[in-house]
């Protein structure tokens, strides 16, 4: 074949692949029982299955995975298959979508009723009507819809005139990495980069904004990388090049090559999977088998598929296309009254924010925001069994619809179980001083809810983790792959001392870039009712007075009740120190102290960008760690609804800044989990996980502790256990 | 009885029991054949016994716990009993010893060799000379003596004419809680405030330093509590009487009373034993039983007694009375060359602070420094088997000394686990965006080494918890008992808006007084070799030239060696952030980065008091997080040598104010682990474990990600467990 025909045959057999992986797409995860029976895909059930005859009876009713007979039992319940197609049926007979140019949606899910009368709902009572809020598009514009199912009315939600666009569908992020190859000018850089198109992926990469250039049309930044020889692609960026893609009209805007002169990084030793490393008998193993069992199966129970009950706790739990796992209506039982108080409304990752600290023209716009540009819950992939979670895992499937409103399954997406670490949940042992003999611990045991989101190259391991205590841990692991920069340079002394390589020389040609990840979270705090006030009690030095005391000095607690959101724009400070206080100023403990949680805030970090920068102005939710505003049911979306391009008009930044009342008013607080990382070798190449997290923690919550009469462990309670093999 | 004869009766039982006790603890926990085979004693041997069975063989080589025929193997193995017994033997030969005054030895531990001896010594090399470092006091006076097994020799060290007295004696705080006693006005005044002396406990309070009346003398403070109803006495405070006690003499020098008006909290609900919560059928069963089960036992052994060995790591363990743990030549295997590399030649807790934020008369002086007065070592108790720690843990005792040089056993002092919370060491998901099938997690299991101080009321879980990836972190747990001050309050509403409780009204009568914990860490850093620089690698925010970027700002990555110490002393900034590398200057990595280890800060607090406080000058090691000084043997403790009543003029801050130089030379990080403790009702009666932790991580130390290789868990690896209670 001639060097042209070649070229066709490979862009036609690219083509072909496409329109095959497009079509999957529009059908994708559709179940099948076949499907569901099959260990391969859904091992969890198989783990069960080997597991019950350890077991009096199954440690959970046997579940139906066959999605398509689910009915909703709890206002928040997610919309249903049965649902979902119903929308499908009563959008499809209005004027907007019946358009020539088509119609995608970009969400489509259940729009929670009002707040009271969920609050109010008991189970037992009637569903409260079942509503969708849709975001779609349809000639060019973007539409919020509510459609009530019951009726079949569709109405308007006003949304305000935001710039911005809504989140990209999975459709768009696949149309537009397909685009750049109907380019000659593409495919022959490709080829003269020493790529062939069959070893070609490439990533869509959201385009931010920055000023006229990202306004009045949906731009995405396609940027290309060699699969050959390893399955992490991402080691091997074709450098510099950059295709700007209209992802309308799916038209290649600009192509801009800056790269040609950067070496293709090699394929060696980047290759993560275990067959590859099993076929080059590279197997490290360092540990014997372990495992968290448990012989009288798990503590908790999921009523109706979706509200988990453990121990002393018990709250709604769902998947979520853009926040990836709801938590709702959390409440804990008081050890004394016995009654279940409300702790949570609602929680989830709101948004967040992944600035690259590269100023060049392939890299100065990578500043993500994943939630709002892709989907925290659309990329959040099935979970492995057994390594993602642990044995004794149990898995919740998230059912989410497709651009053209198809719903389809994504299974195991979310994980829960429970978790020893062999820590201590409190002790006290008496010393020879006293020579009293006392030893008393107990063991500490946590529930666990998980999903992983692979947004691209990067893996976000998010974490609810729930004490006996009333504490809930909200962890974020980071792992999965770096993006990094290829470069000529190979080693250190070949580099200037005023050189900039904005990152770390991770291996030959590899520069692993600088970057920020900021998740903020959005918490619905309800303590013992939904009229809360947030106290900063701050930690202040207090001199004493001459002849006062022999100390020149001791630390006081000043309460300071913040009156409006303003007051609550919190800073951290490690030298100024607070603690965060949610309480209820109308329900005092038995000696009159108010009740409440405070957030503790874990290892963190401040995005230091200038605050004028189009990124930070869209990020401005991380310009403080904690905000608090008062609840308003369309302020959900830290960055805004509408993220994608968005200017930053419609932030929390923004409506915080309003300054409105929040003192024993229903408010919700935002807190910011951040992360600086440079990376470094060990990253490479693929990161170990790193992790954070902070805490809402009961503060005169309960009358005092409240696993105070918990059993320690015995050896005649725990499990008499054999390896596998000796069965 | 007449009330006269009543007291002299309780005076002169109690004076008897007292003698008891004393004569109990000149021959602590003497190891003893019967005892050692006793389940009740020594659980841990029978949990193993138990497991027996379901092994082909037991897990570990069956344990000398018959210590009387111990044997050093390494340099750095302590003293064992046949070593104590020839040190009193050699002492009590010294004219010194003869003083008709007797005389006692307040710490009696190896002298470890010169680090270079140890470092070059290899196993089959003769042991290093065998030495015992001895601090003792005797008429009046402290001294510090090297006393050498071979030879016999006793040779005098050098130490300084500094303020200070050596850690006390368990013997000096028993004897110091009797002596109140023998004052008639103190027993009068205990049955003033209704509390029988039967029922009497009283703590020994270190006094601290605060100007004349603290010098030239040992002093301690006492202070008494009702045992009255519950075990859990110091909820019971006799408030505001304190006696102050010559440790030397035992003679009561003054009774401060100013309490006489306060009550005595009730002792209901205070006692949060298993046995007491059962007898009023309160128990609280939250969990089915769980457990972490490795059906092929544990991945490490520990050879001769000490030398742990890991996964890829090995380090030598040790019990020590004063640090608790010391961790000691931590290498870790390298993936791709196969040999061990040196991370950290010594690891421990070197001091430890906890002023208390009350500076009335009875509080003020509450300025503990748990290490050097106490002995964090001297204060940790037996762990609880399947409570403290898992039940796949192995147990360690620590020998030491009493005062008079007899040697005893604190058993199961120490214990070594793997750990499996269900967390992730790496993954990546492909998601539908490239649409390749890729899904790889590998299992995180850790080790860890816990033990846990109960100095008086508070308890402190220290874990070193190593990571195959090569991170160790170190973590320190906050459970035990508050110290609380008894009011006469037993509401909120009475108290004024001006009053000041110096803390919380946690129950009724019951204030948990406001607190701080500083732990700072001595890291004794090798990386790859003894001659390492500590880089400060700041981030900092760079703006971009008009023109240059669409982007207006970026982080950039500043790195700065220090050349002295005062280069290295910092106080942690959330705003101008830095990572804080170890790194060894003259080794690189293949593309040239120089391997290092960084120290990442958590959840942090800084001691804010007023640097001319007397309790901050003692503990002036709290005024950075971070210091680095060059390798210096004598300096070993934060807050010096002889910190009892010291004046601060031996800490790290006077060391790292002579501003050596550190660059390229054998280096010693310093790390402070700080906690603000505002008390809250959940601590009441016992407080759920707070914790927080550090890390140290490989930066540019491994070519590449350490367990790239491992193999994810299969379900043919995992054990088949039933219910104990079915077999």
């Amino acid at each position: 074949m001639e060097p042209r025909n070649l070229l066709r045959f490979l862009f036609l057999s690219f083509s072909l692949a496409l329109v095959l992986i497009l079509t999957w797409f529009q059908l994708p995860d559709q179940p099948n029982k076949a499907d569901l029976l099959d260990c391969n895909d859904n091992s969890q059930l198989c783990i069960f299955k080997n597991r019950f005859h350890l077991l009096k009876k199954p440690p959970f009713p046997t579940r139906r995975r066959q999605h398509e007979l689910d009915t909703p039992h709890h206002p928040l319940d997610p919309l249903t298959i049965q649902e979902l197609n119903t929308v499908r049926t009563i959008l499809s007979s209005q004027a907007l979508f019946k358009s020539s140019s088509g119609y995608a949606l970009h969400s489509l899910v259940l729009q929670e009723p009002e707040k009271r009368l969920v609050v109010n709902w008991k189970k037992g009572d009637p569903l409260l009507p079942r509503k969708a809020s849709v975001i779609a598009r349809a000639n060019g514009i973007s539409h919020v819809l509510t459609v009530d199912l019951a009726n079949h009315q569709v109405t308007v939600q006003e949304t305000g005139s935001f710039s911005g666009y809504p989140i990209m569908t999975l459709e768009d992020m696949i149309t537009a990495t397909g685009a750049p190859l109907a380019d000659a000018d593409f495919n022959s850089t490709i080829l003269q980069r020493g790529v062939d198109l069959t070893d070609l992926a490439c990533l869509p990469i959201s385009s931010g904004w920055y000023g006229k250039s990202e306004e009045n049309r949906r731009l995405i930044k396609v940027q290309c990388y060699s699969t050959k020889g390893t399955a992490n692609f991402y080691m091997r960026p074709i450098e510099g090049l950059t295709v700007l893609v209209d992802l309308d009209t799916k038209e290649v805007v600009e192509i801009s090559d800056k790269g040609s002169n950067i070496p293709l990084p090699k394929a060696a030793n980047t290759d993560y999977r275990y067959s590859s490393i099993q076929k080059h008998n590279q197997e490290l193993r360092l540990i014997n088998p372990i495992s968290i069992e448990q012989p009288k199966g798990p503590s908790f129970t999921i009523e109706d598929d979706h509200l988990v009950k453990w121990a002393n706790w018990e709250f709604h739990l769902k998947a979520d296309p853009r926040a990836g796992i709801i938590i709702s209506q959390a409440k804990v039982r008081d050890p004394d009254s016995g009654e279940l108080r409300n702790v949570l409304y609602k929680g989830f990752a709101s948004e967040l924010f992944v600035p690259y600290m590269d100023p060049t023209d392939a890299w100065y716009f990578k500043t993500y925001m994943d939630a709002g540009e892709y989907g925290f819950g659309l990329q959040s992939m099935s979970l492995d069994p057994l390594n993602d979670c642990p044995r004794n895992a149990y898995y919740m499937d998230g059912v989410f619809s497709a651009a053209n409103g198809t719903p389809y399954v994504r299974s195991n997406m979310i994980c829960v179980f429970e978790s020893y670490t062999g820590d201590v949940s409190w002790r006290h042992t008496e010393c020879p001083i006293t020579g009293m003999e006392v030893k008393e611990a107990r063991p500490k045991v946590t529930l666990v809810v998980r999903m992983a989101a692979s947004v691209a190259n990067y893996d976000y391991i998010v974490d609810w983790e729930f004490q006996t205590d009333g504490l809930i841990k909200i962890k974020v692991g980071l792992s999965g792959i770096l993006m990094v920069k290829a470069t000529s340079f190979d080693n250190m002394n070949q580099v200037g001392n005023q050189e900039s390589l904005y990152g770390t020389l991770l291996s030959e040609n590899v520069i692993g870039v600088i970057h920020d990840h900021y998740i903020t979270f959005h918490l619905d705090m309800d303590i013992d009712g939904s009229n809360n006030s947030f106290v900063n009690v701050n930690i202040k030095k207090q001199q004493t007075a001459p002849g006062e005391s022999p100390r020149r000095s001791y630390l006081k607690a000043v309460r300071n009740v913040a009156k409006t959101e303003k007051d609550a724009q919190v800073k951290l400070k490690l030298y100024d120190p607070s603690e965060f206080h949610v309480i209820n100023p109308s329900k005092k403990t038995r000696v009159g102290n108010p009740v409440g949680y405070k957030v503790v805030p874990g290892g963190t970090a401040a995005s230091l960008l200038d605050l004028e920068d189009p990124p930070q102005k869209r990020g401005a939710f991380t310009n403080n760690q904690i905000w608090v505003t008062p609840y308003n049911r369309s302020e959900q979306w830290a960055g805004g609804l509408f993220v994608y391009q968005s200017k930053g008009e419609d932030t929390l930044a923004v409506w915080s800044n309003r300054d409105r009342p929040i003192e024993n008013k229903d408010i919700v607080l935002w807190y910011t989990l951040g992360f600086h990382h440079i990376p470094c070798q060990e990253d490479f190449p693929i990161m170990p996980t790193v992790t954070s997290s902070f805490d809402l923690k009961p503060v005169n919550f309960f009358e005092s502790n409240p696993i105070l009469r918990i059993p320690p462990n015995f050896e005649s309670d725990l499990p008499v256990c054999k390896p596998a093999a000796s069965v």
